[in-house]
């Protein structure tokens, strides 16, 4: 579909922002990339298949984020791990607005501290932006995994 | 080179819905992704160097490209795994008229039913695809495998 | 931040190349991306994050760089590895009239003779770039690497 270049340049950065803050461990600037009204959702992909209501996180405002985040540095002082996500190319969907659908691959590395790196988890993201100028904001991001076997207490977000 | 901006999003959007329509066991989308007059191949990456004929897999028209996803659709009632390709950014070479010609890096990894994901590929595409406006048709994928070790009767595209 | 759209793809450009010319062991045109007064740096997170000074590999010219892939040439006679970047999206940070600043996260994976493919590294390159038209030449690349064993000698660059 066509889509002008600004949008998906917005699109395209929000998203390599949205993968360098959590790598860097800076999650508070993870969470300003949301929009006040937001949802955050990590699920599994057998479970979107078959329809079930589980989920593994969610926060449905941007105060349950940021709660979340808080938490995590109150509970984490050292961090175990280091994490990495490589994301593969934006398709974009459609858009209501200035309201943007689109979907990307995920892959997510951890190394621990011994310096070692695993694939941890790959899923794609399924995200509505909001995009004004070249600024976007996340309306609603679900982290669709395709391994099941991501702890249910997740400790950073995918 | 300078490529139009048009161009690099079409086939940015090409290699996107390739990557999302296989990792989604949406095979049909897929073929369709394809020319009617189009040739898609497995290799490996030692073959190439070796200028070796050995393919692990050769469709020469779309019909062979359907037929494949057909019987795989009855022979495979249970689908095994899921597939998660995470593409690099795309590198233009050149066009003929209307023809692109481009390379990309891919990593492809797999999940099993009980959720364990692994690296399963890893290698590039070397494509030629045909840009009209904003829409774009694969006339030729070449995926060159640098991992020799798939198996030789592939059960879903690469 | 604003970008001009030439400037994107040029960065854009420059990455998949720098990843292919690596990866199709095109050493040489590796070192012609860089421009004649540069910087390669190989350091881990761990370091940078301590502020220490160790580095795993450092080449402050391109003069290194050539002389470092012409002994790679005589010392490695059999090339043991193949190896295969997968790149994320560029995070630009900024610039100083023509030199342009971004980051973005790898991973690289390596196979060996017998076909097996593994995660080699994961991290990210923080690069400054000067960009002139649709042409640009890296002017410093770091590597950090999340991997911390990465052996010291490295056969090939990251």
């Amino acid at each position: 579909m066509k889509v002008p270049a600004q949008v998906r340049q917005a699109l395209s950065d929000l998203m390599a922002q949205y993968a360098l803050s959590i790598d860097e461990n800076r999650l508070e600037d993870w969470v300003e990339l949301f929009d006040e009204g937001c949802d955050y959702k990590v699920v599994t992909r057998e479970n979107v298949e078959q329809d079930l209501p589980n989920v593994l996180m969610w926060c449905d405002n941007k105060n349950m984020l940021r709660d979340r985040v808080e938490s995590y540095r109150h509970v984490n002082l050292y961090n175990p791990h280091y994490d990495r996500h490589v994301i593969g190319p934006l398709s974009i969907v459609g858009n209501h607005a200035s309201i943007w659908r689109f979907e990307a691959s995920y892959s997510l590395f951890q190394t621990n501290l011994e310096g070692e790196s695993r694939l941890f988890s790959v899923g794609r993201y399924r995200v509505e932006a909001r995009v004004r100028g070249a600024a976007a904001k996340l309306k609603a991001v679900t982290v669709i995994a395709d391994t099941g076997l991501v702890p249910s207490l997740l400790a950073t977000p995918i």
